[in-house]
């Protein structure tokens, strides 16, 4: 048994229910908040304050953001054509970073998991269907959730739902990631590969 | 260049100054903290200032404490005469954890570091010194810092200082730890596992 006094294994408790935070590190951290100097520690919980109040959804594409809507889908210079579904805030970020797509996104918040008991509701999946109802203008989906069972699963839902409207839907590509070996890829992705691969030249002719 | 707004930025910020989290946990940190409900985010930062509130250092071991003196000096069971010299609050519970130890405790937050311009006066080195004077049943100071180099600095440094003082002054055994194969010890430990060697079977007669 630690001997720790309440309030600090309170602390302990609620740092290590944090994602990735496990119970050495939460002992870690709650011992450098208590060592910190009250600027600091006023500075941390503000900023958890401020952040929480400020912070609201994108009335369009869910995303979080300080205004609504966000900087994103209320910059006139983005494609209004394309709408690129992801699971969280954070593949909005990544997709930015890497400055090759300009059309708008939605984000999912959460992805279709029996397992987890989280339904079609749980997701922001009702909140697209509206928006594509509303927004004739979009012609392509792009859905660029995790190649995971649930992320695969949630794109089979989604494109089957979109089906019937005439959208196109799109699948982000799976194959080897650049600057990797075939040796170490594992059997699912080198399948995946394979069965995507890409024409490089003309076909002998028949 | 991430798309956050300027207070999710902000709390991505100050999350990322904590030890142990670097940027990508800071980023999952601060999406799960927006996305808790108001009561358990509630519970976090009042766990962060109840903490900081009602925690202060025990007059007399320096540890973390909502109470002076702290439940472990005022115990009339603990062996009064026994101190141990550990470098932080969590190397108190360790030993705690490990029930082997009945004595008292001194806490340095911290260690001698002349690189990170680390002073004895960062230390509770003066704090330990003037107790020790105060506190005639004091017989033995065990010096369980950490065995690194600012650890048997701190160490040395002790043992020099307490030296005149007639009191009993050890350091915690270096070795093998316990479950380790040799084959994978490195020379430190080697060495200092077998100058510490102990005698199993009395000697020869010479």
């Amino acid at each position: 048994m630690a001997r720790y006094s309440p309030s600090i294994q309170n602390l302990i408790s609620n740092l290590s229910k944090l994602p990735g935070i496990g119970g050495k590190s939460a002992q870690n951290i709650a011992f450098h908040i208590l060592a910190m100097d009250d600027a600091e520690a006023a500075a941390l919980t503000d900023s958890i304050n401020a952040a929480r109040t400020s912070t609201k959804r994108c009335s369009c594409c869910q995303n979080f953001t300080d205004r609504d809507p966000c900087p994103i889908c209320s910059d006139p210079e983005r494609d209004k054509t394309t709408v690129l579904v992801v699971e969280t805030p954070r593949d909005v970020s990544t997709f930015e970073r890497a400055r090759e797509y300009n059309g708008l996104y939605h984000v999912l918040h959460g992805v279709f998991d029996p397992i987890k008991n989280k339904n079609i509701s749980d997701t922001t999946i009702p909140d697209l269907i509206n928006r594509l109802s509303q927004h004739e203008e979009i012609t392509e989906v792009i859905i660029a959730t995790n190649q995971t069972a649930e992320g695969n699963a949630t794109a089979l839902y989604l494109s089957r739902m979109l089906a019937p409207s005439g959208i196109t839907v799109t699948r982000l590509a799976s194959g080897l990631p650049m600057g990797s070996d075939i040796e170490y890829a594992d059997d699912l992705t080198l399948m995946n590969a394979l069965r995507g691969r890409v024409t490089l030249a003309g076909g002998r002719e028949g």
